[in-house]
């Protein structure tokens, strides 16, 4: 009895330990729960993919960009483009992507003609698939990625310049190509340009697509791009095309903000022309633009709705080409 | 004895209360300490004036801006002004900072061709200063401010176009006019427009400040100007210019970037020629440029240091005023 008696305030100081434990447990997790709410905020609007680099990175490899450029049935133009491109400020390493199945990559003349000014790996594919271009390369050390479609020239002083517009909006694709969709009193999406048109909205255009055959986006969206609904790729390999249109989904969902930033550029040439393959490209499909509206349709079932938002900025280098073009002169 | 004994596990368990409770308000402590710490950062970064904004604001307000324009010398010219700009979209009560000191305001006029859509405050000022236009009025109620000077005219399609880039960049000089400044070998710095280039800075420009009297920038730094030291007023005052270098300074070193936004305008045009006072802008003076390289190196001395940055970056309106500016048709 005694005992007993005496043994109860302990019982007693033992719930109440077990009760402030708790407590203090308890709130421990609501704060981890508040922290961690407010992290990703930060890190979603500035820099959202850099958590999910674990590569260490070089200080030239974060002030630099690797060259993806995918090839198929144009090797002559391929090497006319990595002589263009190989001597760019900024260009950290080549990713050639070999879409010429069983066929031999042209490393003997390549070196041969060496030494060049940055290293060039050819990645030679099993499969010829647009989306080839979309894997999360080993290979790849920088943030930045240049995409560059394989018969398409870009001079210089403007990747120079949107290579700076994309480290100030890295979590964007900053191209020289932008499209947009426009909805239909029918609900159906339409792909287009400028001559597509929203009903009703005045002055200028806009755009809700930059096009990845000729931008910079951050490697973190490469393998964002692997972790896609299933349909997605399908609907990719079946089209061979929109793994574009996909990419600029992909964007404008993580960001909940326009996919892309349009940086007008002074000099772009298309050289497919100049291939002796007499090759031209899938934009000649006669179906390629209804293919395209086809998956932005397609691209909203799955993604159960419309990421896509408008922009209607336009980024110029200040001063180039002429000194006055901030007067009235365009 | 017995109850003596009885107490020890009391008291011991009221040490161990007392632990764990030292635990709880530690932990609290350490927690309430991180995510203040957490937070201004957020605000820094995107709405850097937000916190300094007691008065609640009204939804019109949010998505509106005010208009504040001073004026000396040209009430004719400030009148043709006033109906231009009192129906362009978005504008919430426009501001007269009235610097004809003992001049009567010309309420009587102005009211009995009312209607007017918004309202007018004429603010009469005791002393014809420079900075009279950067005080924190009362009657300012938006976040975004317009400030334009008395005798120049920008189209309204180009006010709305700067005004949804404002939007986008709140914590930066959105604006028409580009200035900078260069460093000379001597370790003096000259002011100037893009007759001036650093050295080996190679293509395009560069500039380092928006001037104010043709931009919108954050009400909160209006307050900011209030809290700036006393040798930066008397700078002003005795130049009777400088105000809005000395703003570009006050932005650039509350964000660490560049502190302006350069938007091409379309249509900008200079009014002064249309007064009947015959009065013409203090930027006729033959001192004018050189005082202004005279403010830039002071205010280096009085904030000991250059604040300022460079950006290159020019926004205009994709797809206004032809639809095909995003070819190379510039």
């Amino acid at each position: 009895r005694y005992l007993h008696f005496c043994k109860l305030p302990g019982r007693v100081m033992g719930i109440r330990l077990l009760h402030f434990t708790s407590v203090v447990i308890i709130v421990l997790l609501l704060v981890a729960g508040a922290l961690t709410a407010l992290l990703p905020n930060i890190k979603d609007d500035k820099m959202p993919n850099l958590r999910r680099e674990p590569k260490t990175q070089s200080q030239s490899a974060l002030d630099s960009f690797t060259l993806i450029m995918q090839t198929y049935n144009r090797t002559d133009l391929l090497l006319k483009l990595l002589n263009h491109y190989q001597a760019i400020p900024h260009l950290h390493k080549v990713i050639v992507v070999w879409n010429n199945v069983g066929e031999k990559i042209p490393e003997e003349t390549w070196n041969s003609l060496g030494p060049h000014p940055v290293p060039v790996v050819f990645k030679v594919q099993t499969v010829n698939r647009m989306r080839n271009r979309l894997q999360n390369f080993p290979e790849l050390e920088t943030k930045a990625v240049l995409m560059m479609d394989d018969d398409t020239l870009v001079s210089a002083h403007d990747l120079a310049f949107a290579f700076s517009v994309w480290q100030q909006f890295p979590e964007h694709i900053v191209g020289f190509v932008p499209r947009k969709h426009i909805s239909t009193p029918s609900g159906v999406y339409s792909y287009g340009s400028f001559e597509l048109q929203n009903p009703g909205f005045g002055n200028g255009d806009q755009y809700s697509m930059v096009l990845i055959g000729a931008a910079f986006f951050h490697s973190g969206y490469l393998e964002d791009f692997q972790r896609q609904p299933e349909a997605v790729y399908t609907l990719i390999d079946e089209t061979q095309n929109c793994d574009d249109i996909a990419m600029n989904f992909l964007v404008a969902k993580h960001t909940g903000k326009p996919s892309g930033v349009f940086v007008k550029p002074v000099d772009i040439r298309n050289l497919e022309k100049d291939t002796n393959s007499g090759y031209s490209g899938m934009w000649h499909r006669a179906e390629h633009l209804l293919q395209r509206s086809y998956c932005v349709n397609k691209l909203v079932n799955i993604y159960d709705g419309m990421p896509l938002k408008y922009s209607n900025i336009m980024i110029a280098q200040f001063g180039f080409p002429n000194y006055a073009n901030h007067k009235n002169k365009m």
